[in-house]
């Protein structure tokens, strides 16, 4: 039986503690999880290996992976490229881990579109109180900038209904938990073709003891 | 806020532990979980007490109830009626209980019309050797009563498509925690109300904050 990994985007306000649940996630867990690894036409910085934070291209590089539907979704973003190739994704999903991209509503529906068993799931710190905290810091940013945030964070949260699930980040492990809890449950929907073919096998079984062939 | 409970409906084949399942999962959560009374014309046997295994009607009360549309669904079996009346369904989801029906695929249907957000969850042997030796039992059985058994099962998973899960009953204490897991995670889903809620109110605050009202 080749059960594959699900699709996840993880999305979220700025502040929500994407990127620690993430970690927490594959330090507990890292067996069934496999981050999605990014390409971009950036420059690496120093100590950033290739294949590891990303997978660094050329402008011509990239524009032909375009072309040629290499990506599940693709943005430009202060003159670079950023992009989310389906070959190493695709790699992860056959082997039965669970792939994980961290990105933005926008990105998220356009993956949704190549892939319609894409679970989509939406953090936010536990009420507004909390995420202006995470987001004003400690005090040392201008009202500009706190501004700036927190009109983002308003907007960050544009197209979420179109996500599957909630995830309240108060307590870290708790919630880490919680989105384990919520993959591993989806991997028992009916839809998923391993579970279709599990109730097809015992019919088929039952069938047979009826006509004595077993 | 009010969480409200959801309602789920377990289907199974026979021998598949459907009634041990539910009973160790009320001893182990019982605090979240309440079972579906049905309503029954039959004359209960003894010791079989009002409101706990059945609220018992007479003839004309049952109908009296299905012209009222006072019922989730109901069957005619053997005689009597049988069927699921929405009165106390409702009054236990209310208090945040999650309400759990073990009934057949063709009910399931019918009540999953009348409420769309209803879980439907099938619960399996993990495979038809295992379930043939349920169904067959200590061999003391007619190769009659047998056949009866294996047909009635293959037939019990017509229809198993709709279903939103699919639950392996192996090891009963995992496959209770399996469905316990099941559940929570659906209550973190974005389509039910008190998830929508907290997205807006959290971005209500973000506009607040930057009106400078808080």
């Amino acid at each position: 039986m080749n059960n594959k990994g699900i699709l996840i985007v993880l999305s979220g306000f700025s502040g929500a503690g994407k990127g620690t649940l993430v970690k927490r996630l594959l330090e507990l867990h890292g067996e069934e999880y496999a981050l999605s690894i990014s390409a971009t036409t950036r420059k690496p910085r120093v100590g950033e290996e290739e294949g590891k934070a990303y997978f660094f291209k050329s402008n011509e590089e990239f524009e032909k992976m375009i072309r040629e539907d290499a990506f599940l979704e693709y943005a430009g973003y202060c003159d670079h490229y950023y992009g989310t190739p389906k070959a190493y994704v695709d790699e992860q999903l056959e082997k039965g881990k669970n792939v994980i991209l961290e990105i933005e509503i926008q990105g998220a529906l356009k993956v949704r579109e190549k892939r319609p068993d894409t679970l989509l799931l939406f953090v936010t710190p536990p009420n507004g109180d909390e995420l202006k905290n995470r987001l004003t810091g400690r005090g040392t940013e201008t009202q500009e900038v706190i501004e700036a945030r927190l009109s983002r964070a308003s907007e960050e949260a544009e197209g979420v209904e179109a996500y599957d699930y909630l995830l309240i980040n108060d307590e870290l492990d708790i919630c880490v938990e919680e989105l384990h809890e919520i993959i591993r449950s989806e991997h028992r929907r009916l839809t998923r073709q391993q579970n279709i073919e599990k109730i097809a096998k015992i019919r088929e079984e039952l069938q047979k003891f009826r006509k004595g062939e077993k």
